[in-house]
């Protein structure tokens, strides 16, 4: 599993800018001038790369290939491959009634034609917008999902429409009552949905976040007193081109314009020996559906990914706001819509962060101890999608464990109401005239597991009771429980839901390798409980377009390009068929036991709004794990230095040669005698 | 909700040392020489104590009463109160099959007796210890939970026996396989269970975590780069004696031998008022069953905190080893089994950490953006119960919420097998000779709420899909979703479970009074994701012991002197008729609405031990929130200084006026010129 230094791109690496010119360069020579929505590696075929990673001295090193859509004049969208070493496009085929991802610069042209379309005036001004205040309207548009009356050859985004009395205003608080559609090939409003219920602007006052609201409110808190994290001999991890190494892991760190990070090729050097673990983790979709089902709030179930990418939404990051530390940062290149180039500087930051207590344990008799404090890598990003700001970390700890966690912040959709609507149910007054939408934000975790090899087998665990009754002579107390597993044999029937109250668990493991003290399949546990079912109902809209969200878990046999499991061109699918993870299951008959295969979680969390998260969300986190279990033959934190460690033997010789390095930049907080050094006993006067 | 500075102890605070002392006098005076398993605070009586607290100025203070158990000569045990001011016993009950806890004195005589024990010293031989090495002989004391052939009027231990070949190795990887019951009226061994299938003691090699043994292995790794927390202008919380202020909390800090840390008058100021959110809050017992069904396994369920004090068996702790930063410690004092006194130094540290974005939120437009930082309070204790570590830290932010987190770390219990044995599902081989069993660990959290003044009534929160079928008006979409709110009216009603499949949550509302913008009655919700079912059989000896456990909630009315939910005196009861929670419940009739009411919530981990939990375990997190819900009127954090913030006119006009108080101490990890100033714009070459 090495790789030689080179000054040509890692196979994983994302196309660098030269690259991403050379593309459009070859496209454009090709076709003219046309919008590119894409422009990004088409990854290397499995088979190749594992040949090439597993020799890459020897072996061809996978070519590079550029993964392009664009759309023409005509609104024709293209679906092509560029091979940049031969400069020629290999695949270059025309879409029906599919519809590519959603660029940035899309979104922004909406919000100038609303404001000029002499219908959507009409109705602002039937809201009480003043007809000069046209300036003061503002929409995120959204990619119109579905809409049945449109289908979906035509490029549709429905605007969600807002008010800003002043630039300023948070615009989430006057939301307007109409939902203009906007045609992408026509550059138009060709419809508006007009509810039939009104609800005039609101008149309440503004509700800001912004220094200048907080100051007349009486000004920021200024009671905190900061707290300063420092790395004086700089960081612990080791970066060649975009792989890192951390005690004992090592990975390829990539990025691209649909699931923002990706992680390649991980490994963990255990006692010397280099173990495949996962061969690609990532983000891969997710969806949030919303709760109200009246025309046309259905529509709002964002697939993000799919639909504006969590690459393309992403924040350009800043020391000592977003993280602390000693931080290094990676930049992500893409084309822009006209075949020009843009650098986000700074999209990923990588860092550490002191973890807690890693392990410890104390000896009652004795008051021998040892306190061990872990560390922990984190690979970060932040996407805005519109509303909603989505802070991504990949934390790697040093025992083996990968923990996924999502903070969500920024700020709630929000729909006008009138003073004192029922909502019935479907949403919560967060503030006067802002009704916030029940909503949920699901996440789909792609896990291309590689647990010692590329074979690998699924399990669901259960911890169950003993089948024997209370009194019987095999459970006579009661009190037998166990953990069972059942084997996932094909892909049918993995599709699998959460079971609280087994705290079920998913088990991939290499039944090929035991482990050598359990005799048991070394394997990766996926402990994940923030998983509620999708709301939706069974042959909903977003139940069909969003398939993947149906089961907390399928999985699926590896086959190179399936990456994104509600399609690869998400905006406008009907759901009908589903697109993506449907169709590679099929009848659900292929085999994955013992077989290369592709995990697919989703979790999340359901939002019911409250006056607490307006105007701006304070973060909630979620976090799930992926944790080694009969994987390794012990502990592997053990050479971890401690903080502090005496043995029994050091304690009766009166604590000579205890292993003392207690951080000693720690501090009392307050002068008042208290002593602390290390590790006291338990109070009693004998000879503990 | 005041109180008043005074050189008068707190009413909540635990008895000082004097007051330990005056008590343990008073008793001896009359009645003799006695052991003292007890000497505690009893809580003040809730109506007195809320009338104090309510004007300290006018009210009689709360009078100050010890509650005391002992152990007199035979055997019997009383259960008396001193009136400390008037310096007399108020209360004097002999107890007749009650054992009170264990304390750590008595545990420690049980390896002294076992050594010298001729029918225990011919088991050892027969296990193959050589008769002259008894002193490598350890064991660990566990109170004999419930055997019926010697019923609780006798007070029993069963002696958990390991061997170790150095003085320095871990004993747990040296069971032996029989087990000694040790009667503490007589001080002898008065039985020894004895397994039919023989298993001769490992003859592994030592498989250790200390310094000595990893410098063999190899030594420590040397890769890890300090990474330095500190406090320049020390801590933003202030104590009056042990209340504490922090970032518009306010509560009192008490400790006991039982609970541990326990939290009283939690309030939060919002904006100039002071809201009452928690009379009382603490981990208030805990059974860790393990799923062995073989005798004598059954009887290891350890009700740690009932049979042996969270406070009793609480660590020492230590600056820069247990927490890193700005650190105050609090002791606690307790007294010895023989009347004297003793003092375990930093039982409780309290230490901020910084709790990264606390919010965030870009405007894509624009890129204008404000980056805002949080902070937690942790008020953190480590218990060492016999093998395992318990790390139980109160986690306070400043958006309201509280979020209770244990951390599991220490070494697994253990027992012997035979090489090759099967363990039959009901543990795994961690390390050759080393058999792990299944356990759960349970931790019921004792929610005294009073959310806005003591009335409060509880719902079920449940994520469900609209009623109405696709294509019906009501839910053309099937998108409908919507939070069921179910009442729970009586105790009986409030025994319910959890479900993962509806996300459920309770909320503890104050129906008295509505949220200003939601409509919705003031609430904080319990979200608790790791919530096993209790393994053992409805009708197992476990399951009759803990019957807190047996559901994830249950409710009851307040009334003083209901703590502790497996009862007061736990060791030893046969659960005929369950102790505690059951009794209190009864018939289940008493109404819990609108009514002075405690939560109690069942929470915890399932644990299959695999090799990587030895031999000692890497600490494994689990967390639960107490959320603020329609509770505020809006995001109460908007005040927290921000790290940056710029707005839309600012961006117009050149960042002018932008508020910059970023971190100015990180520093990039690299020196590669990638500079990281804050907040860039988002790649595109335009005026975003």
């Amino acid at each position: 599993m090495g790789s030689i230094v080179t000054d040509l791109p890692h196979p994983f690496d994302p196309l660098s800018l030269a690259e991403i010119e050379t593309a459009i360069n070859i496209v454009k020579k090709a076709h003219g001038q046309v919008f590119f929505n894409v422009v990004s590696l088409q990854e290397p075929r499995k088979a190749e790369m594992t040949a090439w990673l597993a020799n890459p001295e020897t072996t061809p090193r996978p070519k590079r290939f550029a993964d392009v859509v664009v759309i023409a004049p005509g609104g024709k969208v293209y679906d092509g491959l560029v091979d940049l070493a031969e400069a020629k496009i290999t695949k270059w085929d025309l879409l029906d009634g599919e519809q590519p991802i959603i660029t940035m610069e899309e979104l922004q042209l909406v919000e100038h034609v609303v404001r000029k379309d002499p219908k959507v005036i009409e109705q602002c001004i039937i809201s009480g917008v003043a007809p000069e205040d046209m300036h003061k309207v503002y929409c995120d548009p959204w990619t119109i999902g579905y809409d049945e009356r449109f289908g979906n050859k035509v490029r549709l985004q429905q605007a969600l429409i807002y008010y800003r009395p002043d630039i300023d205003n948070c615009q989430y608080q006057y939301p307007l009552d109409f939902c203009p559609i906007y045609d992408a090939d026509k550059g138009e409003i060709i419809a508006i949905d007009i509810p039939k219920v009104r609800r005039p602007l609101s008149k309440a006052p503004p509700m800001d976040y912004h220094p200048t609201a907080v100051e007349a409110r009486g000004g920021y808190r200024t009671d905190l007193k900061p707290i300063n994290i420092t790395q004086p001999e700089g960081v612990s991890f080791k970066l060649t081109g975009r792989e890192i190494e951390w005690q004992n892991w090592k990975f390829h760190i990539g990025f691209n314009y649909r699931e923002g990070i990706v992680l390649n090729n991980i490994t963990f050097n255990d006692k010397g020996t280099v173990r495949p673990i996962f061969y690609r983790l990532s983000l891969a979709e997710m969806v949030v559906p919303y709760g109200n089902p009246e025309a046309p709030h259905h529509r709002k179930h964002a697939l993000d990914q799919g639909e504006y990418g969590a690459g393309y939404m992403t924040n350009s990051l800043s020391l000592g706001c977003d993280c602390k530390g000693s931080i290094h940062y990676m930049d992500a290149e893409f084309p822009t819509r006209d075949g020009g180039l843009r650098t986000i500087k700074n999209a990923i930051c990588i860092h550490e962060e002191d973890a807690g207590i890693l392990f410890k344990h104390s000896d009652f008799r004795d008051d021998s101890v040892i306190v061990t404090r872990g560390r922990k890598l984190i690979i970060q990003q932040i996407f805005t999608a519109a509303n909603y700001e989505y802070v991504v970390a990949w934390v790697f700890h040093q025992d083996g464990t990968i923990a996924p966690e999502i903070k969500l912040t920024g700020i709630l959709n929000t729909y006008a109401m009138l003073e004192d609507e029922d909502t019935k149910g479907w949403g919560t007054q967060v503030y006067p005239g802002v009704n916030a939408h029940n909503h949920q934000h699901l996440f789909c975790l792609r896990i291309d597991a590689n647990i010692d090899g590329p074979n690998n087998t699924v399990f669901v665990n259960d911890a169950v009771p003993s089948e024997a009754p209370v009194g019987s002579p095999e459970n006579f107390y009661g009190n037998g429980f166990y953990n069972k597993r059942t084997k996932l044999v094909t892909e049918g029937e993995a599709m699998t839901d959460y079971n609280g109250a087994t705290s079920r668990a998913w088990e991939i493991a290499n039944t090929n390798k035991l482990n050598p003290y359990s005799k048991k399949p070394v394997s990766y546990k996926l402990v994940s409980r923030e998983v509620p079912g999708l709301m939706p109902k069974e042959g909903s809209l977003v139940w069909k377009r969003a398939a993947f969200a149906r089961h907390a878990v399928h999985v699926t046999k590896y086959r190179d390009d399936e990456l994104w499991p509600a399609g690869k061109h998400v905006p406008q699918t009907s759901g009908e068929p589903s697109r993506g993870i449907t169709e590679w299951i099929g009848d659900g008959t292929t085999s994955i036991d013992n077989a290369d295969i592709v995990l697919w979680h989703t979790f999340g969390v359901t939002h019911f709004p409250s006056p607490e998260d307006f105007p701006v969300m304070p973060a909630e986190p979620m976090m799930l794990l992926l944790r080694p279990r009969n994987f390794f033959a012990g502990n592997p934190v053990m050479d971890v230095p401690p903080s502090y460690a005496s043995t029994p033997s050091q304690i009766l010789a009166g604590k000579q040669g205890v292993l003392d390095a207690t951080d000693k930049l720690s501090t009392l907080a307050f002068a008042n005698g208290n002593g602390a050094s290390c590790c006291k006993s338990n109070g009693f006067n004998g000879t503990h």
